[in-house]
Order: structure tokens, then C-alpha cells, then sequence
């Protein structure tokens, strides 16, 4: 650090993305990474893009956004595209919390949410999961704060029903609650049709997982047209230009070919149950997961032990050093191929210790 | 705007980027992009990530970041990789400003510095240009704020002596100085070889003038590793994937096919020099610009007018509705046959007048 930071910048705890090691190939189950290409017509896109890439983009992004909005069955003014559904998600805590308006969000979740309320100043009221990982929603009635749910959370993939959302979303009628729906498409029913009905709702989703973007970097929030001004004015705030000419030229092959998109979440779906009742068979248990990950540990070795052992024999998970998850390891799904070498390479350590 | 909105962004004044009118074709000379391709040689590195794009960039972009600090002699650790130079910019008035810091820049440069203080929360110190929009680098002395000084600046392209900016940096041992150098190498003395005598410089510059990269949003700081350590944490703390992979790999070739970068810069050059010269025979003043644009006007008309007789004629050039400058328009400077007719389009409009 140098002398000159401020004191706000100074005392924050950056947000710790999945580790990259470059030593050796790993079989990479650690970040929520599709297992499947990008479509080829987005890379076409892209490549088209990449010859005027002198060319400034255009900041309303219109094409991809009338796209998107199509596909979800909403109007353009609903829809504002940006860097990752990260960026989204920061311009909402930028917007609609400030010192009197806290963040609210649950202990287990995404991680960024609290750096979020951090670098930005704000104060953070942290709601328990339940014993058993799920959300109950009535600890989000009647908020004092900007509600902020992972739907389905990570990293433990549990998925809240439509009508749970919405009682959330309408018993805090003068707060804005924010749906993060990253990993929606593997199971989950998106809360988008509900915002017409709800002036309050937020619901942020990403190319990263489904769509197989997650290096292109694409996300989006839906949303009543005022909030999406509101994250419009922002944007035009701080980088007008934030999504870049290739991100959106490979983002509207991937909306396009729409048949290769679900078939990619049938094949993660397929690949995550059968893992899933591998590790049961083994002795594991899990959260009920509709992400692209699960969520498992297993008495006969811990959490931390097991995703060292994992990374020895060439395969990287994810393992969180917080107190109430430390048993338990997060394995993205990856290809049917790799997943049977995940599940060997299980029974060896299991049969090892 | 909703009703959800804080106050502080309520009261924004957004940014608003140069037209991109869709309407006809435009002889574009209003965004300062460049008439030139990106390198054919990013162009492939591209799509060779685009293949790859369902995976994360690296966080840390150490590649590019390398070759980067190579290029401008400087080590790895103190330059960082941003979503354009805005981004780096914005990091500058996060990590430096504060109730207690003011940002101090001058009445006419880039807008954009206004927008950053005011979505930071931060107050503006504003010193107007001396009477000939040249920047009194005594004004700059003993700031009790963090400096911002576009070099050359915009929309003027007057650029101030590395001595000058020396002068600058010195006076200030306790304060940040930013020098933004998007349009330096068109023709000015980069502050870089300053960083290691002074621990208080930050310069910011940017792929998307000389390196024909507006389309893919590439910048980036180079200081002291203490300061890019500070602006790595504000990253972490809101989009440690900022940059693309895509982006990565366009830029990688940018900064490897060096002699189009040189050459492409000789060119803007020259074109410079040209379209000037033909401008003072038709009785127009104009600042000494060392950037790719020209700043000019003329008696003979008004700065609005002259831009919107511009646009009939299809050449789109920029006029700020600002009292200081509202008789200049500000022209970016195309490709030799671009700026030709523009001269020509100039010429017609003054005899018609």
C-alpha cells in the first residue's frame, strides 16, 4: 500500500478469485467454468468485431440488448448490459445503499457482496443461513436495507422457489431487493417475470456460466425501466463504453444459437446428478444443488484435506476457509469425462486414508 | 430515475460520450478514434482466445502486463491493466480523494474528471486555463488535493514539457499526481521515466487512440508498485476480471506489431500538420495541439453552426456547449482522404456563408 490511500480503500479485504495455477494442466473444477466452448457463431461475431475494433462501441449497446430482452420476454428500457454480472451487481450497491441504507445478505453466499458493501462504504447486516444451508425467507421481510439474494446461492446451489422470491419482493415494498440469478439456467425459475408487477425488483444474471462467457466477461440486470436508468446513469458515470465491441459480438452468437445453449445446460445437469449420487454412494452429503456446482463433504476426510488431495492428483476444487462451510468442498461440473475421473480420483483418496 | 435512488447519484451529471448517429454514413471525426485497423496480428491472438472465452482471463493479465512494462522500460509490478484508461482514472479518484482531498484539475480537459469526483462523492478544485488554454503550471503548486492534469490536454491537445510536469510532481511530495496521457504519443514526452524518482506520480494511458483499440477498451497506470499495489486492491474490490480475454489477446498484438503503431502514429502526424496548415489559410485559429485532434475556430462562423453545417455535409466533428470554447469545434484527425474532404467541406462552407 502506499501512504497516500484513503482510509476506506486501505481497509478493505479484496475479494479472492478461484486460483489459476499455471505448474501443471489441472482439470479445473474450481471457478464455475462452462466445460464447453463458447458457440461459434459468437466467435464469428467476435472476430467480425475484432477487424473495427478502432472503432468505439456503441455505449447503448442496442442490438445485444434488444436480444437479450427478446429472449427474456421484456422491453429494451429493461435491460442494461455490463462487464460481468459483477459490475451490475456493484452499480446496485452504489445506487441503493448508502449510510442509512445497509446491505442484507446471508452469512454463506457470494463473497463479493461484502467486499461490494465495503468499497463502497457501507454497512453490512449479515442474516444467518439455517442450520441445514436454506434461506428462510422470512428473515427477509420487512427489510431496513437493500436485500441481496443469490438465486440459487452459492456456493451451496440450494435454489429458492419463485413464490419465496416474491414474498420477499413484495413485503419490502420501499426497498430495492436484488435477485442474483448467475446460475439460474441449471435448474432455477427466474424471477423475471415478475418485474412489471414489482418496481422494486432487481434481477442480475451472466454469460459467464451457461452461455460458456465467463472470459469474454457479459452480464446483465432486468429490471422496471427507472432502475435500469438509474444503472444507466451510473454506467454513464463511471465507463460509458463498459462493454467492449469482441464481449458483445461473441454475447449475441450466444443468445442466437439458443439450441447449443440448452443443450450445454441439459449435459451440466445430467453430469451434476450423476456425480451428485457418485458422491452419495461414497458416503457424502450434499446440498440439494441446481447451480453447476455442488456442494459435498464426507466425515472420513475434511474439506481443506480433501481439495489438497484433489489438487495433487491434477484436479482443482473450490475449498472456503469459513468456519461453518470448512468441511465441505464446491466442485464445478464439468465435462461427463472429467467428472468420472473427479469420482476416481474420490475413491482413491477415500480408499488412501 | 426510480424512487429507490440515493442522493448522491441522483445529482449526477452523467457523462455524455461523442454522438453515434445511425442514420447515414458519417466521415467520423468526433471520438478521437483512430482512421486505422487494430494490428493483424491482435486480430488473430483474439480469436484465439474467443475459442477459449468459457474460461476466466487471468486475473492478474501478467502476459500483457509484462510485455506492457517492457515496452515502456518500466517492471511488471508497476503497471496495471483496466477496462479502458476511464477505469484506471476512476480508480485514481477512489483510492485518492476523499472528504478531506479534493480532486484539482482545470476548467477545460477532460470532462470526465467532473463526473468521477461526483459519483465518488469527492469536490472538484477547479483552475481555469490561462487566457490562451495553456495550463500555468504554478497554479499546481503546494495543491492541498489530488492533481489531475491531461497530457496534452483535451480538447485543446496543448501540451506542457516533461520539466513542466517534473515541476508539478515535485511541488507536491504528499499529494497524488495524475497525468493522463491518452494522446501522448502523438507527438509528446511521456512522464514514465519519472516514476522511480518521484513515489507520488501515477500517468494513465490508453490502447484506444494510437493503438486502434477504442472498440476493446484497453488502459492502463504505470507508478511506483506501492500505487498500482492500492489501485490492484480496488480491482479485487469490484471486478478482478476486468479486462477480457478477448481484450487481452488484441492487445497483445498491439503492443507486438510495433512498427504499425509507429507508423499509424507518424501518419495521424502528419495528417495533423496538414489539415492545420489548410485550416490557418482559411483564417482559422487553432491551439498547438500535439494530440490526434485539432482544436479550432474562426470569426467567420460559430462553433455550433460550423458543426452542424459539418453534419449536413456528412463529416461529424465535436463542439462542447461550454462558454470558453462554444466558438471552437474539435476534429479528430482521420485518414489522409478523410481530412482532405473535410478541408473541402470546410472550404464550401465558408463561401456559402
Amino acid at each position: 500500500m502506499s501512504r497516500f490511500l484513503n482510509e476506506r480503500i486501505s481497509g478493505l479485504k479484496p475479494y479472492v478469485p478461484g486460483e489459476q495455477p499455471k505448474e501443471r494442466e489441472y482439470i479445473k473444477l474450481n471457478t464455475n467454468e462452462s466445460p464447453y466452448p463458447p458457440s461459434k457463431m459468437g466467435i464469428e461475431f467476435a472476430n467480425s468485431e475484432a477487424q473495427i475494433a478502432q472503432l468505439y462501441p456503441d455505449p447503448d449497446c442496442k442490438e445485444l440488448t434488444e436480444l437479450v430482452a427478446n429472449e427474456l420476454g421484456v422491453k429494451k428500457s429493461q435491460v442494461i448490459l455490463t462487464n460481468g454480472s459483477d459490475e451490475v451487481l456493484n452499480f446496485a450497491f452504489m445506487a441503493y445503499c448508502d449510510k442509512n441504507t445497509p446491505a442484507v445478505f446471508a452469512d454463506i453466499t457470494y463473497g463479493f457482496y461484502k467486499v461490494f458493501a465495503d468499497v463502497n462504504g457501507i454497512e453490512s447486516k449479515i442474516i444467518p443461513l439455517k442450520e441445514d444451508f436454506t434461506i428462510d425467507v422470512n428473515d427477509y421481510i420487512n427489510q431496513n436495507g437493500t436485500v441481496f439474494i443469490a438465486n440459487p446461492n452459492a456456493p451451496t446451489g440450494i435454489l429458492l422457489s419463485l413464490d419465496q422470491i416474491e414474498k420477499v419482493v413484495k413485503s419490502n415494498p420501499n426497498r430495492i431487493v436484488v435477485i442474483d440469478e448467475a446460475y439460474i439456467d441449471f435448474g432455477g425459475q427466474s424471477a423475471v417475470k415478475l418485474i412489471d408487477k414489482y418496481d422494486n425488483l432487481l434481477i442480475t444474471q451472466t454469460f459467464s456460466k451457461s452461455r460458456s462467457l465467463a472470459g469474454a466477461r457479459l452480464g446483465f440486470g432486468v429490471a422496471n425501466e427507472n432502475i435500469i436508468s438509474d444503472l444507466m446513469r451510473i454506467k454513464y458515470s463511471t465507463n460509458p463504453y463498459n462493454v467492449n465491441r469482441l464481449t458483445l459480438g461473441i454475447g449475441k452468437g450466444a443468445i442466437l444459437e439458443k439450441e447449443y445453449f440448452k443443450s450445454n445446460c441439459e449435459k451440466v445437469i445430467r453430469d451434476r446428478e450423476f456425480t451428485k449420487n457418485e458422491l452419495i454412494k461414497l458416503g457424502f452429503t450434499l446440498t440439494n444443488s441446481s447451480a453447476n456446482f455442488l456442494f459435498a463433504k464426507t466425515d472420513k476426510i475434511g474439506g481443506k484435506e480433501l481439495y489438497l488431495k484433489l489438487k495433487e492428483k491434477g484436479i482443482l476444487v473450490r475449498h472456503f476457509d469459513v468456519d461453518r462451510i470448512k468441511n465441505y468442498i464446491r466442485i464445478s461440473i464439468g465435462s461427463a469425462e472429467q467428472m468420472q475421473k473427479f469420482v476416481l480420483a474420490v475413491k482413491e483418496i477415500l480408499e488412501e486414508i
